[in-house]
């Protein structure tokens, strides 16, 4: 029985039970502690369909139990002093998928960021400030509308960030980012255009307009969705994939993949564990390459 | 004894067993074409250095250990019909490492690249075009003017293409194509406005300029390095790593990772044929996945 489903049990066995299971956590984390905590980490959320197939519920409910798996890690993270959580939530690809799929997803999205609104929400509680990251112009405007509260609300949390990815693929993100920077150095040089004849002097010469259309990498990374969180320290894949599906390719050059077996609502704190003990292994390897970079 | 060492063995037995050897894996390819066969390999080359120390060889050893490796692997990929290779030769971030390594890498590149440039290399006789990808202008002097000699020299070879990253990074290739991108959209304002200003007619507005600076997925894909080639089938990263390490982040979204515990210049046959064999079982799934994209 995970702490998460505490408020449903009801006898005191299951309530002693679960404040062990508290107690042995904190402790684990404090051990782990001692060696370096990883500051991001990012979840790709795979297996929630084959999880209801696997264990023949119905469809739907594979997110619901996801959803819950995610509540229990996000607490982990907490207790842990991991600052920043990413999910991969809704793909852009994803809106291909078949219509009442997409249906249900923005239906629970929207319950759940509903959820978060209530003052007695969990993100309160853990002090989680909410992003949702990605083209939010693509979701239905019931769900934007309430992400946009969501985020609103929670800004005022310190303890962890939570980046929600809806609407958000790589490479969407560096499309977008290109089309910002370029816009940004058009207008500097109109702005200088604009200036330089106020002042009644010449039209800016082409040599100039050239020196000033240069794009460079900290223009580009100032224009992501995912600039407000550092780079990726640990990549969980859930189902033992590998593949990165077009999530997060720039924030995550030198971090951990970790890709356990387990279909995502059956993530839980021995995979969690497991993951900090090969970030503390691979430490210092990441460090140099950081560094080098 | 692999197959790459024939030319140097002399006694009858090894060249009778080298024939069998070389038989026995066009039977066993002859078999996995049956199903579906990767287009494009990439590799990262990794574990050279510490294949060295390893077996306690000297330093440089393990490069050049890497090399017949690579020379075999690109072999079997022709005999496999695997049309592109794709290799991470040298990263821009590997210009940091310790001065004489960087020198040795360079020279043996050199000479390599000049060994290529021979008529009785190994590149005419399986028909393989070669390609350097990245900022060949960060290469000394010597090694770009071989390697823009290798391609030309190349060019005329149509069975297997073989694409050497040298400095080159993702990131780079990314902003490389966004200031690309934006040039060109530049460019194309500049002579619409002189064009019609020669005719006579007003100076665009600035809603038509607008229009055409807009970046679009399709415009940064051209501009890209690696435009030459289609996306990424299976990603090799040898020494049990997974990390993509800034290595074609924008094309292996939709590919298999396979990451051997071997270290690069172990790399061989059996890795080949697992790794095919992998793609084969996932291959209805990454199909779904690309036509999602």
């Amino acid at each position: 029985m995970g702490p998460d489903t505490e408020n449903n049990g009801d006898s005191v066995a299951s309530k002693l039970f679960g404040t062990l299971n508290g107690f042995m956590r904190k402790f684990l984390f404090r051990i782990l502690s001692v060696g370096p905590v990883p500051n991001h980490l990012a979840f790709i959320l795979d297996g929630n369909r084959r999880y209801a197939k696997k264990w023949k519920l119905q469809e739907g409910t594979g997110h619901k139990c996801g959803f819950w798996a995610l509540m229990s890690i996000l607490k982990y993270c907490n207790e842990l002093g991991v600052k920043y959580v990413t999910i991969y939530a809704f793909s852009i690809d994803n809106f291909k998928r078949r219509p009442n799929e997409v249906q249900y997803v923005m239906d629970l999205m929207h319950e759940k960021i509903e959820g978060l609104l209530k003052e007695e929400s969990i993100m309160n509680q853990y002090g989680v400030r909410v992003y949702f990251i990605g083209n939010l112009k693509l979701l239905p405007e019931r769900v934007r509308v309430v992400a946009e509260k969501a985020m609103k609300a929670t800004e005022n949390n310190k303890n962890t960030v939570l980046l929600i990815c809806v609407a958000y693929t790589s490479t969407d993100e560096i499309v977008h980012a290109a089309q910002e920077s370029c816009q940004h150095e058009w207008d500097e040089i109109q702005a200088m255009k604009a200036s330089e004849s106020n002042d009644g002097g010449e039209i800016i010469s082409n040599e100039n307009q050239e020196e000033h259309r240069f794009i460079n990498l900290v223009d580009l990374e100032k224009y992501f969705y995912m600039g407000v969180a550092p780079d990726v320290d640990i990549l969980f894949r859930t189902s033992g994939e590998t593949r990165l599906s077009n999530f997060l390719l720039w924030q995550t050059s030198t971090c951990l993949l970790y890709s356990p077996r387990a279909l995502f609502p059956e993530l839980g704190l021995r995979h969690l564990v497991w993951s900090v003990l090969n970030f503390q292994r691979v430490y210092p390897y990441l460090e140099r390459r950081r560094k080098q970079v």
